[in-house]
């Protein structure tokens, strides 16, 4: 793994406000031991971030490589905002949690998570969860591009066999001649047959 | 999680037949305890299976619901064994390992392994680490069957095209009509509009 990558960290405000709070001194504990185990393997730290309405924003502005959510029990809140923050740029997340709630680890993979660590932190586990948490990030990446192709190629030809058809009928032309109408402009206007066949459609649409 | 999950163990040899040998007793230990805690945990140990020749007809009989391979640092010989054996079945695929080689974390991810898990294993993490797995699986497979459904729809839109096509150019039919007539043949033999145009391009091909 190219050890410059740009990490984020997701996490609770860690100010302890309260030193006889036993909950927010473990959390703060653990918070600091995953930023000395990042530190300690030399990865690119770039921000600590608490999951609020400002995330996405900040998200887009540091194009971080992977993004680590540190949510001690709260993991359900702190993930949507997160999810919310890559909808339109998916990053590999890496959920380190206590939360052990079922259905909340089925939401989370079925929402992208790469990893969904449950229970203990150790600073020599740290890189071993990232390398798989990137590989399994770029494999399902592969998988949605592979799928999106396949619906916009079938989305394409849907779109063609349409124009093709109106052209066929209003125009009393033969499938061919309708086919190398809409070939013919595509190649006059630069532009892609499934594009021309939807321009087409629009147009008839708004003629009625 | 169902605790009736069926599960197999796919480990080398563990009977270490020279006491001196630190490394198999090592790999002895580790297993051991892996066997602990599945046991504690009352998941449904069904076989312990040495990574061969016969693992995919064991596997194929024994219908696991997860397949848990443990592999000191033999990993890329154990896994590609149990890949094969899944091929035409996909199962979920834990990997514990002490192989940290980056390139076999590549491989396992995109063959299909649904946990990857490099270093120590402790009882109380088996559970959370087999729920995410069979999360990930179901996720994956859902993401492979969307694949697949949009893939089946654009071949067979191709096929029925071409099938239209031929009808149009060969009996001089409109193109209503010859899809009109592949679809009442479809209705007539109770296929799919698919499967007869596939059928009339067949004999179309060996006709000449």
């Amino acid at each position: 793994m190219n050890q410059a990558l740009r990490i984020v960290v997701v996490a609770p405000d860690l100010a302890v406000a309260d030193p006889e709070d036993e909950h927010a001194l473990q959390q703060a504990e653990r918070a600091r031991a995953l930023h000395i185990g990042l530190l300690e393997n030399n990865f690119n730290l770039v921000a600590t971030l608490p999951a609020d309405v400002f995330l996405s924003e900040r998200i887009a502005q540091l194009q971080p490589d992977l993004i680590i959510v540190d949510a001690e029990s709260d993991a359900r809140d702190a993930l949507e905002h997160v999810v919310l923050a890559t909808r339109d740029a998916r990053r590999p997340i890496v959920l380190f949690t206590n939360d052990e709630d079922r259905a909340l680890v089925k939401d989370a993979v079925a929402a992208g998570v790469s990893a969904y660590i449950v229970a203990g932190l150790s600073t020599q586990r740290i890189r071993p969860i990232l390398d798989v948490a990137l590989a399994r990030f770029q494999h399902e990446q592969a998988l949605r591009a592979e799928l999106a192709d396949a619906r916009t190629a079938l989305r394409e030809r849907k779109t063609i066999d349409r124009a093709k058809g109106l052209l066929m009928q209003r125009q009393g032309l033969s499938e061919q001649a309708a086919y190398e109408k809409l070939r013919k402009s595509a190649m006059d206007k630069g532009l892609k047959l499934g594009d021309v066949a939807q321009r087409m459609l629009d147009a008839m649409e708004l003629l009625g």
